[in-house]
């Protein structure tokens, strides 16, 4: 299978690009070649695709259902009482409506933490991108719990073989003070052993930090780092509440961090350090966090809110600049993922998007990263190719409808349970 | 001229729409009249347009060309410099191209601030919808600059009957930094005697509040209030660097105050203090400022902004809630500019929204407001109509492709003067 894009904007010129099975085999002009595929490019530009570093995809169906409240009573009252009542597949469509408003939206890769394992990694096979999926790990500091968790992953991990290569396992450890350190030492030495991810909450709120402190004298990374937890493997989200020896402490171990700035301001959590720890030499990427704290999955007004809360929280409009937060969003996430994707090069997975260069956000065409990051909108995506696949194009998605109308049908079930 | 809006969403009930020529005749169930057009409302809501409290339009032909920088640099060296070259043809088309963007957001009326009234007038007349139009007004204290700007607003407030009601004429004084003691006075006894609107920036930085107090030896409130200018017909935008004095003067005035979320973090102004404002009386609206310093139109995205920002800044997931930041955009607005418009009711003016409830960002459909507040895009509007005529239908206008490219040309022509 292959696809031809013609004439289409790659920074500053106008370029073909030709993708070959899930690769981008060649970028240059005047590619003759007689393609399975062609796409006209003109009046477009062609851009990664985009990464989302940390969410809850199926929380979609939660989306608008409580909003304005303070953290315990939100997730207490509202969450999860609602989410005892979830089955695999409510998780499922929740998912797979993520994933189509995604894919409208220019990602193909989500960072997930969700119940459900197999509901979600389904969706992601079924609607064509990525993820990395981990199950919500909790054992409230039961060995009970954490057994049966420990046995649940160990079984999760071995099923992931039935899915393609999209499907990443990953383990997820929820936070520090919902997983006992017997279950986070499990979580560490089978990520060693097989190469995986460990996806966790870190340090989002200052609660949090003094909870940590008296529970075990410590700061929450100096915790982490003194059972071993800190390593390139680890996708640590929010991070927000850290201290300089903390940094240090990330940066020596290469952890991956995730800034979520839509979330940290709907719920108070903070501002996140980002230039002190740009500063320190850490990978950071961007996330939208859960529909239940956002409420969208749109990694353009992501990067928007990501650019605009460090400028005001740096008192400095040239902080975080347009076109390093579209890195947070593509490249740099693509290294915290060790994925071949997050950049338009040869060899790369052909993980892309065509972006409307006659949208009115658009117009004028001064600058085409400033217009992504302030003006555009998920509209602006024309459109979406994954693994070589067009999963969008001209704005069309062949099975929307069905998925939207399960999505809302599974939404209004769950609340009446 | 009569509109039929069948069987659409009005709050918790599906109901008829009935507009006759510019105003909303009738709002309840099974209404059967012989209308001139009959809009299929079912699977849509409607909701009142938003209102645009302060906006510089037509810099939406520098959206993009200079993000990032300190405001100096940014004005002095990027900003200032191409606005010299402007001509009224340039803000014609710029203004229409804004209209458009604001047309496709939502938005039917602006509060704005710009060079060439004409040139914004007519376009406002051109787009059908509604605007306060403001000459720039800056004298920099100079006695023959201010005789003429003088001169110049008396015109333009007697040219203005040429327009249809929907422009709106208003004084435009920049800010105390950049127009005269004497010119400020003007500006209240005219504004007293014809009955409009001033509109200005205030205590939008730090600085500003700096050398108001070295120049008058007092805050920029108490040097307002001392010449008199405050006053229910002062649009005030900005408000960031108030004292608890400042606050008690603009309340006891009755002066409206204009809130720009996204332009305050992008330029690193501060959190505007809505709930100290809010606290003492005062009347809100919301505004996205122009297109160098959001870079966008959306009063959708603004809300967000907004919200969240007062969540973040009052450390308090409750701060600002949906349904109130909503109010800002629309009711309060409305009060603001003393329209009758800004709320669905039987004898406003016809300015209202069809939203999509099948768009993505609005499944499942739990509530509205939080729904359009927090996820909802400019894609979720289908149809926009002002002063009873339909200016956008299923997110289509008629003239889109023509503006779109005028403002390109005129956008690139601009620069390479």
């Amino acid at each position: 299978m292959s696809l031809l894009i013609k004439d289409v904007l790659v920074g500053q010129s106008v370029e073909d690009i030709l993708i070959e099975g899930n690769r981008i085999q060649q970028i240059s002009t005047g590619i003759q070649v007689d393609a399975d595929e062609v796409l006209d490019g003109s009046g477009k530009a062609a851009i990664p695709s985009f990464i989302n570093g940390h969410t809850h995809a199926a929380m979609v169906l939660l989306r608008g259902h409580a909003d304005d409240m303070p953290l315990d009573e939100w997730l207490n009252n509202k969450i999860w009482p609602i989410e005892s009542h979830l089955t695999e597949e409510d998780v499922y469509w929740a998912t797979r409506f993520a994933c189509l408003e995604m894919v409208k939206s220019g990602t193909t890769f989500f960072n997930d933490m969700y119940w459900y394992y197999h509901g979600v990694a389904r969706a992601v096979e079924d609607a064509g991108i990525r993820s990395a999926v981990s199950a919500v790990f909790i054992d409230l500091f039961d060995e009970g719990k954490a057994a049966e968790q420990i046995e649940l992953n160990q079984r999760l991990f071995d099923e992931t073989s039935q899915y393609s290569s999209r499907v990443h396992f990953a383990l997820g450890p929820h936070a520090i003070y919902t997983v006992s350190t017997r279950s986070l030492e499990w979580a560490r030495s089978f990520a060693e052993e097989h190469n995986v991810f460990i996806h966790t909450h870190l340090s989002e709120t200052r609660s949090e930090v003094d909870e940590c402190q008296q529970r075990f004298k410590k700061r929450p990374v100096e915790y982490l780092h003194d059972i071993g937890l800190l390593g390139p493997n680890l996708i640590a989200a929010h991070v927000i509440w850290v201290n300089d020896r903390e940094i240090e402490l990330l940066k020596e171990h290469q952890v991956q961090v995730i800034y979520n700035p839509t979330s940290n301001m709907k719920l108070s959590a903070g501002i996140f350090p980002y230039e002190r720890l740009k500063k320190a030499g850490i990978n950071i990427a961007l996330g939208t966090d859960g529909c239940a704290s956002n409420n969208n999955l749109d990694m353009l007004e992501e990067m928007k809110f990501g650019a605009l809360l460090q400028k005001l929280g740096e008192e400095n409009p040239a902080a975080l600049p347009a076109a390093e937060v579209f890195q947070l969003a593509t490249s740099k996430a693509g290294s915290a993922f060790r994925l071949e994707a997050g950049e338009l090069r040869e060899g790369m997975l052909a993980d892309l998007l065509l972006i409307d260069l006659n949208e009115v956000h658009l117009i004028p065409h001064h600058d085409l990263l400033n217009n992504l990051v302030y003006s555009a909108q998920s509209s602006s995506v024309d459109t979406t190719i994954c693994d070589g696949k067009i999963l969008m194009k001209h704005r069309v998605i062949e099975d929307e409808e069905e998925v939207k109308q399960k999505a809302q049908e599974v939404a209004r079930d769950l609340l009446q349970r």
